[in-house]
């Protein structure tokens, strides 16, 4: 086992801290931001509300407000292109990983020539973290945990890859409170990202103990409270527990990184215009049965921070089975779409394997094509 | 509720870890190292073995031997000026809290004028991180947490105070395979040192939503694993749980900072020169009682995390007489010796008390000087 624990970046979690970015941007030298974020933000009115607060701490704001679902290159190099012609020696990203992670790109561009994807992490090349400018990054879902990774995402427009970039952020704000008018949609499949961040840390053929910790109480905080936030998203006590499951789960996701869900949930989510979150998350329950029998105990741990009681007897099939079953029943607790809903044709699906699966990253079983097919073929059938 | 999360330094956890010492060394661009230790560790061959692994490194080595518990200032400045007249390009600390404070005080001071005592916290004196050279620790204790801290706690021998520097580490090496061969009382003190920083934190008057998290998880497994580590210390697994306890009680002391059991213990151990963590653990039974009507709900999460039920209807003194004879029995199975076996007397400590409580932390219950004498008496007369 190889359990390195190391955190990029602060991070502020409370009620009401979002009021704190004006005075953390001062403090961290940032005099004109680059704000970027979506146009869904703009309208839920919490940017508004986080550009009278810069303005009021006497900080210069540029507005990027372009932010697309899976952050197009063309996109990330525009913001940072803004930025530069702005002059502008910060960043703030408002929204959900989207804006997060094109705030994340358009940092690296800031300060390093266009474009983005020269420094996409397969290319092995080295961004000098000492001449970034500082970004803060403000989530207002709960789910995809980049306010707390090394990383960001970026669609590569030209390969049609979802790629990583190394960047961490300066400082993370959580304020739950921005969450409280996300609908109930947006709320399940941001959840359900979080939570398979964290099943799939647990389940993780390269295990770690700092990561368990994490990913053991976001799992249990998810199981209880996303249900609460999908029903009453006014209830700011699911909120809180949503946006520091949330975040855990993003911690945990250091060292062991994802599993078969996002594997190929990410790819089903481009190729099908589907949340990230649904995508990955349609995904969970079979792939359980999948990994079952080479990680029993790690479903067993998973089970038991979900509150699921397995009897010290089933055998390893048996385990899978239970919690594969407790996650359909999760689907249903939070009205997960079915995957018919959001995917052509599971043909479709059979006849593109090869766009849906370019290996798996740490998943306990290794899996072959056939495999493949056959979790995207049962997690569409039982849908 | 104001939590923060913000790790210092990366942790690298897992048997047989320490072997990487001079690779990680290397990678963090030191070529001449000063070695700081304690002749206890020296002689359980510890340093030996990791010499000549920086040797194989082909990194060239200074050695101090010379700490001692409860860090007095000149040793710190003798460190310091060793490594100075031997022009090392980073340290490694090798031991107990002892020896890590120790290293990081001589940290300081390689790169900033001596004495260490122009550095103590209350002297609001800034020190430039970014000069500071690579320090590398290896705790062979599982209690400190110092490790995965900040700062530092430095005796002032002029002024009679144990006060922190604030100095955190470039890495900590985790091995818990170096900590096989602890005596049964420095595995019982030590552990408890852990076990009174993560109760401390849960119970804080400053909650933290993540510190909870880790002290909660370190809780559980000095609960479970400090009796079989004491019982019998070549069990690897409650080694190993106690490491990672040990590193999770000091990762959670972020924000909540200590409680009554340090902030009273700590003069007692210097006072009797006894170990650290039996002066503060003898403390916490009476703790529980004494904050038990202000926190009962913090005290159920100590308690659960232990695996001691208290029944949904007992009230907030009832909660407390239960934890406090939860720990008692505690104390008993890991043989904690009497306060009586250390202190001088009863009456010493009571004409004492102004040298013994200089204010309190982060205890939720404010305390006089009766409170105090009270806690200190009531430990003494049960042990």
């Amino acid at each position: 086992m190889n359990s390195v624990f190391e955190s990029p970046n602060p991070i502020l979690f409370g009620c009401g801290k979002s009021a704190l970015l004006g005075e953390k941007l001062i403090a961290l030298g940032c005099k004109k931001a680059l704000v970027v974020f979506d146009k869904g933000v703009k309208a839920a009115g919490i940017v508004d509300k986080l550009l009278d607060n810069m303005k009021a701490a006497g900080i210069q704001t540029v507005l990027f407000d372009k932010v697309e679902a899976d952050p197009p290159d063309y996109l990330v190099n525009e913001a940072g292109a803004l930025g530069v012609a702005e002059k502008v020696d910060g960043i703030v990203g408002i929204g959900g990983g989207s804006s997060i992670d094109t705030a994340k790109g358009a940092r690296v561009l800031l300060t390093n020539p266009p474009p983005i994807n020269n420094y996409f992490v397969y290319l092995n090349v080295t961004v000098d973290d000492s001449k970034l400018k500082p970004l803060v990054v403000i989530p207002t879902t709960a789910g995809t945990g980049s306010e707390g990774s090394p990383g960001g995402i970026i669609t590569d427009t030209e390969k049609h890859l979802k790629s990583p970039i190394l960047c961490s952020v300066s400082l993370a704000i959580i304020d739950p409170e921005l969450t409280l008018g996300l609908p109930p949609g947006i709320t399940a499949s941001t959840g359900f990202d979080a939570f398979c961040h964290s099943v799939e840390v647990i389940t993780s053929r390269e295990p770690n103990r700092f990561s368990e910790i994490f990913a053991r109480e976001s799992v249990a905080l998810i199981a209880k409270y996303l249900p609460i936030a999908c029903k009453d998203g006014s209830n700011i006590e699911a909120r809180e527990a949503m946006s520091l499951a949330a975040s855990l789960g993003g911690m945990a996701l250091r060292g062991p990184q994802g599993g078969i869900p996002h594997d190929i949930g990410k790819f089903i989510g481009i190729r099908y215009h589907a949340p990230h979150g649904t995508a990955v998350g349609c995904l969970l329950a079979e792939t359980m049965k999948f990994i079952a029998p080479v990680v029993p105990d790690k479903l067993r741990i998973v089970a038991e921070s979900m509150g699921v009681a397995i009897r010290e007897a089933a055998t390893p099939e048996e385990v899978g089975e239970i919690l594969c079953e407790a996650i359909r029943k999760f689907y249903k607790e939070v009205n997960m779409p079915p995957m018919r809903s959001f995917v052509a044709s599971k043909e479709d699906m059979l006849e593109n394997i090869d766009s849906l699966y370019k290996g798996a990253s740490f998943t306990p079983k290794p899996l072959t094509r056939d495999d493949v097919a056959d979790i995207v073929s049962k997690s569409y059938d039982y849908n």
